[in-house]
């Protein structure tokens, strides 16, 4: 059997708004969302691409994720929103904020939303790149489920909690991080202990707290919420920068969580009995408020070539810079691409019901 | 001979500021200059305290500190400003723009301040930690002489470029996060190199690129410049996270010197024979520009609650939140503080010249 199949990039988008749309989720947030959705996959990050979607789907079937929220602004200033999604798909939230945020930023220079009472938004970098679309500089996090353990600590109270932040280049692609804050996501450790090898011992704990190698153990760990889980970018303890990891996923928490009064840390699995609750932190610096567009794009370009033109290693052919490889990916992509077979056919699955059918090769 | 030696607090500050008066430095700059070395040695982070006065008042001989530059704001708006430092001293530039931002972000709600050539600023978090006086959220980043290695290169284009962000808290401490986006800095491989143990294998590379356990062999390849450097948090390659630093390290360049048109990269060391140049990138939020000041220090207590309350690693007696060791260093070294006896000797030898004792014992 195939592990992976071909489908048109445009069929599958068409696809994924159609199950949308039939799900309950009006026409427009449909397609924001399966633009979110397609983004992810074209540019390579399977894990936030329509592998998602049936996750989505039963959220909006338990309720989990509302329908019609009552999506609220709870404050507002010339450079910064507060906003309340009331429960509801967390890419329209994040999507119609960062709007906000760049019509604002034209006159206002700057401008940040800090997000309630949302859901799961996909991958952070697709906000920053909206910004980059109008020439602004993006910033996007959001908090997650906690499976990240703080250092010295054997509970997983923090969320892989990524930030991305991205500047517009002229000539160049822009720069475009989008990085979770854990060593890796939860994803790179099935994909390990599927091949049964051991994992790096930077990537995650043990049941006690300790660095294991056990990639299997862990994933078991999490799922009956065992103790451990994984480990802040640089790994266990202090020696080798685990610390800071911890701290920068902790200021995504606090920014997205703590500034709207949110639910943050072990809370973002639902507060009381509550249902889940995600809070993001999205926004834009207009590069008019420092040396102006046009120069900062041709400071960009010549600071892209410096670190593209920097020696290599030994045995090395090429440096990239952030979000490189996810643009030549994107390109790739952008008429047809592969995924899993297993995750062809739940969307087949989820099809059925509505008689959609996705056609793959 | 002992290799400590304890001096009061207040005496090594007096000390300090007059050292940099006798120097040439006017009054206002060297109780700044002072007070921000004088903050790291009581935070616990020597290396960016009073062991560094010598290189100052060396940058002041030899002119690539200027005394008395002609510091100028190129561009402002309600909630920006691109400052050029014209050479002068790095932190009473960086101290002057965040006590602008301040200011100003008491009615605009945020502002940031990118700043060209400047020069070293002393830590990080000497800045943030102005905002939470003010009870304002402190971001503060500068770029730095490069010793990083981009993830797949030999050479050292990037600084050891810090981040710190601060949030202020009710009860609490505040949350205070000041690390390099290296995994450790340059001094740390001093420490190994004289221990003469092995150091891990993600602080630094060879001069081919590949990571090393040898510190002295990167060391001696930083100071001739044979290639290989420090490797960014996450260490070598991409597979342990490496990649994740590097990017870090390059948005901190792209803030400080992108957007000022400043030096950035492998310029911070001079750009064609000209002297050194820093860029830095400081500023405040308001929190009142989102769920306002009371609400915010509040949900902080629960957060910091929270973290330090989570169960501990098998072995484990604490988890701390960032900056917690050092307010907890600073309040512990208030009257009295150890330097390190060859530091002491170096401060009496700068001494002698406008006859200027340090007290020790």
């Amino acid at each position: 059997m195939k592990q992976r199949i071909y489908v048109k990039t445009q069929e599958l988008e068409d696809f994924t708004i159609d199950i949308l749309r039939n799900s309950g989720l009006n026409e427009t947030d449909s397609r924001i969302t399966a633009s979110v959705l397609l983004s992810a996959d074209r540019r390579g990050i399977e894990s936030h691409g329509v592998a998602r979607l049936k996750r989505y789907v039963d959220g909006i079937k338990s309720g989990i994720i509302r329908l019609t929220p009552d999506v609220k602004t709870i404050k507002e200033t010339p450079v910064s929103l507060v906003i309340d999604g009331d429960g509801g798909m967390g890419q329209p939230i994040a999507y119609n904020a960062m709007k906000k945020c760049i019509k604002k930023a034209e006159s206002s220079m700057m401008c940040f939303a800090s997000i309630r009472n949302s859901n799961h938004y996909g991958i952070a970098g697709y906000y920053s790149l909206m910004a980059l679309e109008s020439d602004m500089i993006g910033v996007s996090l959001t908090n997650s489920a906690p499976l990240v353990v703080p250092t010295f600590a054997k509970d997983a109270v923090v969320g892989t909690n990524p930030i991305s932040i991205g500047i517009p280049a002229e000539k160049q692609k822009p720069f475009l991080l989008d990085m979770a804050t854990s060593t890796v996501p939860r994803g790179k450790l099935e994909v390990f202990s599927r091949k049964e090898e051991p994992m790096p011992d930077s990537w995650a704990t043990d049941e006690k707290g300790i660095p294991t190698e056990d990639s299997l153990k862990v994933l078991d760990n999490l799922l009956n919420r065992k103790g451990g889980g994984l480990l802040p970018l640089g790994g266990g303890g202090e020696m080798t920068g685990g610390h800071k990891g911890y701290g920068l996923g902790a200021i995504v928490d606090i920014f997205s969580g703590v500034l709207s009064s949110g639910a943050f840390g072990k809370d973002v699995y639902g507060k009381k009995g509550q249902p889940p609750e995600v809070a993001h932190f999205v926004g834009v610096i207009n590069p008019e408020a420092f040396m102006g567009t046009d120069e900062i794009k041709k400071n960009m370009d010549a600071y892209i070539e410096m670190l593209k033109g920097a020696k290599k290693a030994e045995g090395q052919e090429r440096i990239y810079v952030a979000g490189e490889k996810e643009y030549i990916a994107d390109e790739n992509n952008s008429e047809k691409l592969s995924i899993q077979s297993k995750v062809f056919d739940i969307l087949n699955g989820l099809g059925e019901e509505f008689n959609l059918k996705l056609e793959g090769e």
